[in-house]
């Protein structure tokens, strides 16, 4: 869908808890990046697009209470509060992109699967309620491969950014790399290594810890895509 | 030696294969990057410092016939040829120092050893009489200083960049990793992966299997110090 241009993970939270969640953001930038913001009750976001509307422009959502699923909303208008706060969260596509214009293959496309995430023993740093283990992306790839994707990864810091890990599974907490918490098990090659990247499940899952009494999110796979270009998120 | 300050290994050619050289150097930067050269016959390179004599600046040459050892002077003033061109190479030693200002470890210096170096199975792109495999040096580290190794020696292209090979040393047909063709093997711990750059020591191997008629290098350990500052040579 759409693609060259930046799309993200929602995260809708009461203004009570917010600020925790962006001291939160702020301490962890490479599993949860924030790319847009919007003041408290005010569902435009002018800096992913210029008429966005966040209560809308997203296929469906999740709303949530005390971590329960109440509704799965093509819009969310009736439910929209004046103390509620959006926060749009910056997501892998747009680093893959640029690797596979470097041509390194990204094996779950390949094979049609979603990328494989892993639960890790990588503590997030807390804030307020929000604390939890990093989750992780995994890409496998050849180590000429590997160190490009270092440096072309680099690059979109507000993408996740570097890699976490590379090469050794088990030093991360990972038991069995075919068996992913989240999306499909891929196969790693002989002559290949798997790179772990911070996954944008993990403000998620840590969001789902906290159980906060209201809360809404993108419905999975829907994500909001923005007027902003990948290449623009590139700091070099 | 001179901590800060940029060193390089010597390479004097005649001028008729010296282009050839430089060509093989224009293929091969990440194990043969050049950061000074001479005019033929002329003893100055004011690039690596004003008043350098490149005859009487180094501590201790090898003068060179065909493949051969015939003289290991203190410096080479009688033996100067009007055709003689000289090459600066740069060295690991300016990137290693970046890498431990980050605080990553070099297994080598810590052990008071030499830097373990493996013929690898990469081949350089050859140019005239310049052919061979490429030579790598080894650092063991941790998975996360790996990745910030990589970005930290992107910025020195002129001291061999990024690594070559991060992982896996059979690929590049190293066959016992403690056991190199030149330097110490260092322990790698169970936490940690082999991470190999392209290394100096590769053109110094090309030039003896060309064995040209007439050729002087740096004394090993004695390498050319410049007026250059090691951090001058990063790009970003």
């Amino acid at each position: 869908m759409a693609p060259g241009f930046v799309q993200g993970n929602l995260a809708i939270l009461p203004k009570a808890i917010a600020g925790d969640f962006l001291r939160f953001a702020q301490l962890n930038p490479k599993p949860c990046p924030i790319i847009g913001t919007s003041a408290p009750g005010d569902w435009r976001i002018p800096e992913l697009g210029e008429d966005l509307d966040i209560r809308t422009d997203i296929p469906r959502y999740r709303v949530w209470k005390n971590g329960e699923i109440v509704a799965e909303p093509e819009n969310i208008k009736d439910v929209w509060r004046d103390d509620l706060v959006a926060f749009v969260i910056g997501c892998s596509f747009s680093f893959e992109e640029a690797l596979m214009a470097d041509g390194i293959e990204m094996r779950h496309i390949k094979l049609n699967k979603t990328v494989p995430m892993f639960r890790t023993s990588i503590e997030t740093k807390p804030a307020g309620p929000f604390h939890g283990p990093m989750v992780t992306s995994m890409r496998p790839m050849t180590p000429a491969n590997a160190i490009r994707a270092v440096q072309i990864t680099t690059r979109f810091p507000s993408v996740h950014g570097a890699p976490v890990h590379i090469g050794k599974p088990e030093m991360i907490g990972i038991k069995d790399i075919m068996k992913p918490e989240w999306g499909d098990g891929v196969p790693i090659g002989d002559d290949e290594i798997p790179v772990f990247w911070a996954c944008g499940v993990t403000p998620q899952s840590v969001i789902m810890t906290a159980k906060p009494d209201f809360c809404i999110t993108h419905y999975p796979g829907t994500m909001l895509v923005t007027d902003r270009k990948n290449t623009e998120f590139a700091i070099m």
